[in-house]
Order: C-alpha cells, then structure tokens, then sequence
C-alpha cells in the first residue's frame, strides 16, 4: 500500500503527541520533524532537521502537520511552509479565523497547495457539531460549552499573584445552565453563565490566604463575574493531582419541528488536550492528501471536508461497516 | 435569492414532516408533492400531483426528497424517479445498503443524475458520528444505543397476540453497559446486553395477564434473548401517553492515545422520529442542490458530504460565525 508521508514542523506538546500517535494509522509514514531547536538537542523516534532546511523535502513529504502555537507560530510559519508543502494546522484564536484563511488561502492558491486551518476540537470537531445541528433543526439554538479543563490563561494570571508558587485554574461547565439548555427552555447565557472556574492554589509558607483568595475573585475580565472556587493545596498535591492535561466540553443544540422538541448533543471527555488535537490532525492530514487528487488548492477547513476522507476506510467499506 | 425548488415524493410522515418543515428553510421553495393515492383525496399546503405524471415537472423541480418505505417503496420508487430528478432518501435497511448503493448509482450516473441516499439519522447522522470518532481514535471502539423509542416490529409482534387490544414496545439502552462503555471498559457488548425492552399492553377484558406477559417474555428473537418489562394499561392510557413517535440514541466512542483515554459522545433525543428525520432529508436536499454546480453524479451518501454543504449560512459566514 501507498503510504502518506507526513513532516511534522514544531516539537512541543503537540508535535509529540502527532509523533506518537502516528503510528497507529497503518497509511501513514512519518518521514521527518522540522524544529528551530538545534536538532541534536532533541530525543525524537525519527530524523530531525532544522527548519531552515526545510525546503529540501519537497518531494519525500505529502503534508506537512504544522504543530506551533496560534499566537505568534502559524500565522508566520504556515505562510512561509506552504510554498513548499500541503499543510494541516490548528490555529485556535477563533476572532481571527477568516483574515487567517484569507492569507493562508491566497498563498495555498499561488503554490497549488491545499492548507486545512483550525483543525483540533474547538475550532475542528465542535465545530462541525455546530454545522451539521444547526443546518437541521433550523428553528433553534445551539450552545457550547467548555470543561472540565486547565485554562493556562488563567492559571498564569493566579501565579502572577503575591504569595503564589504555583496554579491551576479549571473552567468547568455550570450543570444547571446545561440542564436549562437540555430541558429546551432556550435560555439566553452568557460565557460566565455557562462556566465557573475553580483554581487550586500552591501558597507561600508566609502568605496571606484570605488576601489571595480576595485578589483572585476580583480579578477583573478573569475572574471577577464569575462563580469561583478557590483551594488551597501543597505542591506534591498540585503535581499529582493536577498535571495532566484534561479537557473538554459539550456542544448541545436543543431545536423543534412544529411541537415538537429535539436535543443533538456532542461530548468530549478528554485526559490529554494536545494528544487529542493531534489526532484529529493526523486524520486531517489523510483529508489532506485524498483531496490533493481533486486539484482543489486553497485553504480549507474541517467543514469543507467530506467526513469520508478522515477515515482509512474506502468509501465501500464505509458503507458496508459504518454507514 | 434564488431558491431551491423541492418535491416531495410520498405522503406519509416523512412526508408530512417535510412539508410542515421545508418552510423554515428561506432558499427553499416546495414546489409539489406527488402521490400514489388520488391527489384530491390528501389535504396539503401545496399542489398534490399523481406520480404518474412525475416526468412532466423535470424543469420545475431541482431536488425530489423521496419519502418512501425501505420495504418496497424506495428500492423501486428511486432508480424510477432519479431518471428525471435529482433525489435525497432515507433507506435504512443497513445489510442491504451496499446494494442499494450499486443500483441507484448506476442509474443517477447514466442520467446526470445525484442521489443521496440513506439519509435520516441512523443510518444518516450517526454514521457521520461513527465515522469521525472512529477516524480521528483509531485506538478505540464505537457503540452505538438505540432509544428510548417506539419499534413498530415489536410493537405489532405483541399485537398479534391473543387477547390483546393494542400494544406499544419501547427499546431503551442500559444504563449500566453506556457507563461502562463511558468509563472506557470497552466491554464487548451484543445488541441485548445494551438495550432492554418496555412493553405497554391494552389487554381485552377477560384476557389472562399472566399468559399474555409469559407469551411476550418468551417470544422468540423478538424477546425471549432481552430484558423485558411488561405494563398493562387502559386504551386512554396508551394513547394519552405512548402515542408520541418519540426516539433517539446514543453513539459513543471510547478510545486512547498512548496512557490516555478518552470518550467522544452524540445523542439524540426527539419527540418525534418522523419530522427529525424530514430535517435531516431537507438539509441534505440543500446539499444535492450545491453538489449539483459540481456536476459529481451518481449515488452519494452523506459521508460524502462536506458539513458545509448542509448549511444555508455561506463558506464566508460559517468561517467567521460558527467554526
């Protein structure tokens, strides 16, 4: 069988979590890691390379998984990489989507490449949840809902504290509110009725509780109109219980055909965020190369994408086993 | 606007649900229903014509949403109908799939023709669910629970008992095998490990309970292998309360990545099987008509289908409204 040779370009939480997880699709090989590192300094399972050699695999690697952050990495990198290769990437920073995919796009139609943008889980999978709920019950209303899961915002504004060592910050989905939405009462809720956010919190020997505690829950735009738990825990506490990366969320649309009420739920219970994104990236990327046969260049996004070709499985299969 | 012009074919529920629905789509116009009774004898919203005349409305019609039977109807009325018109069915009968795939793509390819198939919820929108869980974990194992909803099967199986008036069956999941399944147990389970059966039974005056609820309880591949409860009740009873078409389900997708696990979850809750079903047809007639600009003939089931497709909201507005 004809393999997919994937690159992956960016070595942190999510870069690893593609290396690892790649392994599992029987379609894939992967061929290379592209990082800013000095690439003796990493301890990875295949070839590493610096980027600034990245245009010399042109013709070994089919999609290049792109795996940096939002915030400063793929509005660069995915521009410069996709002169050279098909992309797959998860920029998350939802307010800038389309000028992202205005850029990414122009440039993907220059150098006849197909770039999907914003794969992961919100945006990503929540997001076709939203697109298929709300293009079949019309009449209704569809709402997200984030958590159990670490908020690093967050959690960075409690360790900038007085007093702190060291924090966790959990944003987690309001039963009620979701009992609102599940009972088709239609509520209108805002973000902060929809969340509390509950922090574990690693204090200094000497430090005052109480004023910490004060400070947190008044924090303005993070804290201060929300529902919100503060506890006091010991670091071995803070790292035993609260290292992993847990995540998730709820995408409930509650609709009606004439009286009649209908509920679409979709739920995400994750233990590790990043290995989850890389998972629906490395599906993505097999999107990726059965779409380059349709000549279809441009940017694309997961609801631009037959569900048919995420799967290993042929379109007949799928219709014997899975249909 | 221009507006996507629909027929329907068939007046029963679906029927019905499609026509009470399509109105609530603002790019749709119903343009006629065309039946096998007398069009005088149905009372409907719009023009009733005979199916014998189906062939004169070739230029008045951009999609016909067939709403048929799986039994008889649909395996004849489509390969028919989509000589002339584009199509979007709900053919459910799983096993036979693959075939009715083969026979309807033959023909829609011959005439130019597009013919979504299978469209509804199960097989319809379950399936999308199946088919992204298990591509995006493939270390992991899909369940799919039926219910709590009426079986018509089982239902007539009871009535056909002597000394029973009327009888409603209710397939419900297990509440026990979805938490193992949600607390990545990945027990394997049979069709009977993961639903029970509720019968509510209107018994004639001088019937024998006890024999009626043995005769139930024991009726082979309908109950006997099941877990099965059986309530007696008044004919106002049963209608008061059991005569909603009320279903649903649950598909749930537990799977790992290296020492990590987790659950991807869908349900559906619906008051009424018959019009969510009728919403899902309409969403994928939208979609027939956009395929239809592609001119990608032949049978297509919705795993060939980009969720944008569904959506009235344009590329451009689901980018920055809903991804």
């Amino acid at each position: 069988m004809e393999k997919i040779r994937i690159g992956i370009c960016g070595y942190g939480n999510l870069g690893k979590g593609v290396e690892k997880e790649i392994i599992k699709s029987k379609d894939m090989e992967l061929v290379s890691i592209f990082t800013r590192r000095n690439p003796k300094d990493l301890k990875t399972t295949t070839k590493t390379i610096s980027i600034d050699e990245v245009a010399n695999y042109q013709d070994k690697i089919d999609v290049m998984i792109m795996c940096g952050g939002s915030a400063t990495d793929l509005p660069k990198q995915v521009e410069e990489i996709n002169k050279f290769y098909n992309t797959v990437d998860s920029f998350d920073t939802h307010a800038k989507i389309p000028e992202y995919f205005e850029g990414v796009n122009k440039n993907a139609i220059k150098n006849k490449k197909i770039s999907i943008i914003s794969g992961g889980w919100d945006p990503g999978l929540f997001s076709v949840m939203r697109t298929y709920m709300s293009a079949i019950l019309q009449d209704g209303k569809t709402y997200t809902f984030w958590g159990k899961g670490v908020s690093q915002g967050h959690s960075d504004a409690i360790r900038r504290i007085n007093g702190v060592k060291n924090a966790i910050q959990y944003t987690i989905p309001i039963e009620k509110a979701m009992e609102k939405v599940r009972n088709n009462e239609n509520p209108n809720l805002t973000t902060k009725e929809k969340h509390l956010r509950e922090c574990f919190v690693v204090a200094e020997d000497e430090a005052d509780l109480e004023k910490i505690e004060e400070e947190i829950k008044t924090m303005p735009n993070y804290f201060n109109d929300y529902e919100t738990i503060v506890n006091f825990i010991s670091e071995e506490e803070l790292k035993q219980n609260h290292s992993k990366m847990s995540h998730g969320g709820f995408v409930i649309h509650s609709g009606s055909t004439g009286e009649n009420q209908h509920i679409m739920e979709f739920s995400l219970k994750l233990d590790s965020n990043p290995e989850f994104t890389s998972s629906v990236l490395i599906a993505l990327a097999r999107a990726n190369y059965k779409m380059q046969k349709e000549k279809n260049y441009g940017a694309k996004t997961i609801l631009d994408i037959p569900p048919a070709f995420l799967s290993p499985l042929s379109n007949e299969e799928l219709r014997k086993t899975i249909l």
